[in-house]
């Protein structure tokens, strides 16, 4: 059984790798780049996200004896592609913006030197991973933002495929969500991880108050009692009965949030349970998180609309060919130009450390004062460059990500559909 | 490292059985139901996908000492719940719609049978698998009802995590896609894959004439040639002359379809190559498939909307406690009400075959003449009922699927939002 990635590639990599190794054309010099023509639903900017996890699977990228027969049976049988994908590693250079770093439309995000064979096999897997990753994050990112300094919680494993669910916990990390509850991501990158109980967990016992007395008695009364399973002015009443007044938090899943919220912090307060927080948790997206900013909400739990992006499940990036031999290169299909030549990309900051340019050039820029360069190098020669653990690519990208979004202009942080918050000069 | 499934689930589901196993409910004989409330955006019919990806992973679902060690490190150090996932195996009931069957609202989509610690742990899994693949097999079918019959392709990897990728793949075929570009699907399922070049690979050249020979040279006259990279006309006039007017087909990717099909129809017609098939994909979804019924078209390469759900990226499937210790039990919280008691379903059918009703009741259903049972066994104490290949599983589900969609009344097959084709009864 195959164990890398090799085969998560699309058949016509393959095909123009053996149709290039056939007319000799498969080791001329290119650059391939990734770059989105356009933000999504009028958003304001967008986060780079899944360099790290494209990082982690470049080394395994290899054609074993497994990948090769899956080959053969599915009919790619040419002797010399065979051979060649036998001996493939990846022997070029990788640049990009670091993970966490904002983009918006043009930003060349990731930049792929090397031979034409080597680079057009990457294509697939590059795009899957910061499609996904980067929507996800992109989308979380606006209902940190929303969430003002409340904390959000990522809970929508359940609503997306189980792997992209790990994927999705990492993003959502990424961009400032202080815990998941997926335990895969706790395990692969360290993510936080929490969780208490569902609606079964009332259903399965013979009332709510032995149900409530379960939960605290094995996980403290600093847990999270679920309120709204029948009766939610009765769910709190029992929760502090069971729990006293130290109880941590109560969690409301349906309603109207806003006017639950409010008639619980009073009940609460009433009952001198002034310090148990309130979470809610139903289908909330960033629009319905800066809904609740009055209410008295203490935490947010996000699912659905954050492992979907928010109505823009992929990031639409695309990866194109730019340069072959030295020489930029374009497709001058309608609607669908690009622009030749390997990209230099700077954010520029007026003198109070605002951004407000995406600066890309196809020649090097002219660097001025406040300028921030935003293509570092990824891989040089086929190596990772600064390899680390998982846990700690996504701590710096955390930490990465925080410091460059404190630079956006005030415009950025606006829910409504707009023009990006920076615009991308290409002189 | 873990290799089953086991930590692709929600903390939650652990914090409940630790608190069911300190008070005793660990073992109460429960029921879990898998549905939709709805059907998203105004949708006909759903499609069950996933189930066979599900029973796959069911065997190793399972906690070893990868698993329970970063279970340890994430603070889960409860000795009685570790002890109790050490021993772990699933060894409950499974019941559910056949995949490939349709759904409607309230379908009782798969049920578990089981004592509550089991039950509860596999519902993120279960919800993970269900609901992204059920999503995709969704919009893949509208898309293939639009298509008439006109042959679909997969290519929708870049668009979506790498592994979601290959669920999608198999979804898509699973309604009907004749191919998919996804290797992977095709080792793992045995979807077919095709695939031959992008405009990267005529770029690469130094001419379209020169990447055109070196890729028919590779491929045979029965490929498909990418025209659009410049302009369309010339590319034409160029495969022609390359190829011979045996050409297998021509590519379109870009610009107003219907147009360019129609000028592109007539050039191959007056070039002699009347053989010649049309393939079009750019940016395809099923209103766009649709648009394109009167055009010159032979086939239809579907990414971006397909890997996302059309709009619908999740099936908005829930896993709810329905039954325990015999006694239907069901929550009341506000607009998510759900019907307590383990359900039977059957589809009604009129004297000419077409389906008239989805009838679910807690009780067995009186059974009427043209009634098709919709529940089939799945598990039975924990063994997967005749176990198959991931790719015999899949053959079964397609030609299921087909046989079933074939029952559904005209209105079914409408684009537009609207109710549900079949009217859910419930008495």
């Amino acid at each position: 059984m195959p164990t890398g990635p090799a085969l998560l590639t699309d058949r016509y990599e393959l095909t123009m790798v053996a149709a290039a190794l056939a007319d000799g054309t498969a080791d001329r010099d290119c650059v391939f780049e990734v770059f989105a023509r356009r933000l999504p639903h009028g958003r304001r900017y967008g986060v780079v996200a899944g360099t790290g996890r494209l990082l982690e699977q470049l080394p395994s990228f290899r054609f074993g004896d497994a990948e090769l027969t899956a080959l053969r049976e599915q009919g790619l049988t040419d002797p010399r592609l065979l051979d060649w994908l036998a001996g493939f590693r990846f022997s070029g250079d990788v640049d990009g913006y670091a993970e966490g770093e904002l983009f918006f439309p043009g930003s060349p995000v990731l930049t792929v030197r090397a031979p034409f064979a080597e680079g057009v096999l990457l294509e697939t897997l590059v795009l899957s991973v910061l499609n996904h990753d980067s929507a996800i994050a992109s989308a979380a990112a606006r209902m940190v933002g929303a969430a003002c300094e409340r904390p959000c919680i990522e809970m929508g494993s359940r609503r997306t495929h189980e792997q992209a669910a790990v994927a999705a916990a990492r993003a959502a990390h990424l961009v400032g969500f202080v815990a998941s509850s997926n335990l895969e991501a706790g395990r692969r990158y360290g993510v936080p991880t929490t969780g208490t109980s569902a609606h079964a967990f009332t259903l399965l016992h013979d009332d709510e108050s032995a149900a409530f007395r379960a939960q605290v008695d094995t996980l403290g009364v600093g847990t999270t009692l679920l309120v709204d399973t029948y009766d939610v002015a009765k769910g709190i009443a029992t929760a502090v009965e069971v729990a006293g007044p130290q109880l941590g938090a109560i969690r409301l899943d349906s309603g109207d949030l806003p006017t639950l919220a409010s008639a619980a912090r009073r009940q609460l307060d009433d009952l001198g349970a002034t310090g148990t927080r309130i979470i809610v948790t139903s289908d909330l997206d960033e629009y319905a998180i800066a809904g609740l900013m009055a209410a008295p909400v203490d935490g947010y739990g996000v699912g659905t609309s954050l492992v979907t992006g928010s109505g823009a499940p992929t990031a639409g990036m695309v990866y194109k060919l730019v340069e072959r031999d030295g020489l930029p290169v374009a497709k001058r299909s309608e609607g669908k130009n690009s622009v030749g030549g390997r990209k230099s990309a700077v954010r520029r900051h007026d003198p109070d450390g605002t951004a407000t340019a995406e600066v890309v050039t196809s020649g090097p820029v002219e660097p001025r004062e406040g300028d921030r360069q935003l293509v570092v190098p990824l891989v040089r020669g086929g190596e990772v460059v600064a390899p680390s653990s998982p846990s700690g690519a996504l701590s710096a990208a955390v930490a990465h990500h925080r410091r460059v979004r404190e630079a956006l202009p005030p415009e950025a942080w606006a829910l409504s559909r707009g023009e990006p918050a920076l615009e991308t000069v290409t002189a």
